[in-house]
């Protein structure tokens, strides 16, 4: 099992490099995973343009079933998520996840999507949430695994 | 304006810790903030037991207005969530907000509440979930602020 984690920008605090590493760490004992983080396009530009640019970059990294994290995506429990997860490996060897820049992702990315999921109606910095979404692929490899760390 | 955080347990790892001080250092410029950590009990205690005892020594430490953390409760854009701070922090000088532990929180802890804030139908562990709450915590100050940050 592959996991495909294409991000625009990088971890610029030691902090939030810190806490995705421990879960990339953990990681590994279920899949192999990697991480393409897309040149962030400088946000004075044209919105526009900052979307077109990152979005080409984006679609480059795309393999497999592509799930794009999305505040409008659907919500899931984490056990659903799992579950979710599990059953889009039976079909496909990797599942790309998609985390977009500051003014989100182009409609070239969006109709690129398999599926697109939402963690919470709040906004999360990216840095934080790259952890977020880590943590999550972790728990739902543990729940498959039916191991003791989610309860 | 005064936040008084009760969480059940500690932050045992320095990558959570580090997360958790960056947040709580930026909260600095806004608010008085105070972290009381409840000791966590034997999670292989009976459950009952476990949260009729963390749920005494959180009610212990009660204050203002209180909102509990709960999966099951009302969910809210960032906005949103500024804005209901604002309108509670025009009645009250403090906001409590309580993290449960493994198990939740016993039904008086519950009844202590006076609103119950959902961030997302996953479960995240206490200590990121503890980090995910500074960071939307400093978030609405931004945004009641005006400033750039969480956009």
């Amino acid at each position: 099992m592959n996991i495909n984690l294409v991000c625009v920008g990088n971890l610029k605090e030691k902090f939030t490099r810190d806490c995705a590493a421990e879960y990339i760490k953990r990681l590994g004992a279920f899949c192999k995973l990697n991480v393409v983080e897309i040149k962030e396009q400088n946000v004075l530009e044209n919105p526009a343009l900052v979307l077109q640019k990152e979005g080409e970059d984006i679609i480059k990294n795309l393999k497999g079933f592509v799930i794009l994290c999305d505040i409008s995506g659907e919500e899931y429990s984490s056990e659903i998520f799992a579950e979710k997860l599990e059953k889009i490996f039976m079909e496909n060897s990797t599942i790309t996840f998609v985390i977009g820049g500051s003014y989100g992702v182009s409609e070239s990315v969006r109709s690129h999507a398999n599926a697109r999921v939402s963690f919470s109606h709040m906004t999360f910095p990216h840095n934080l949430f790259r952890v977020m979404l880590l943590e999550q692929i972790y728990r739902a490899f543990t729940i498959l695994a039916g191991k003791a760390y989610h309860k």
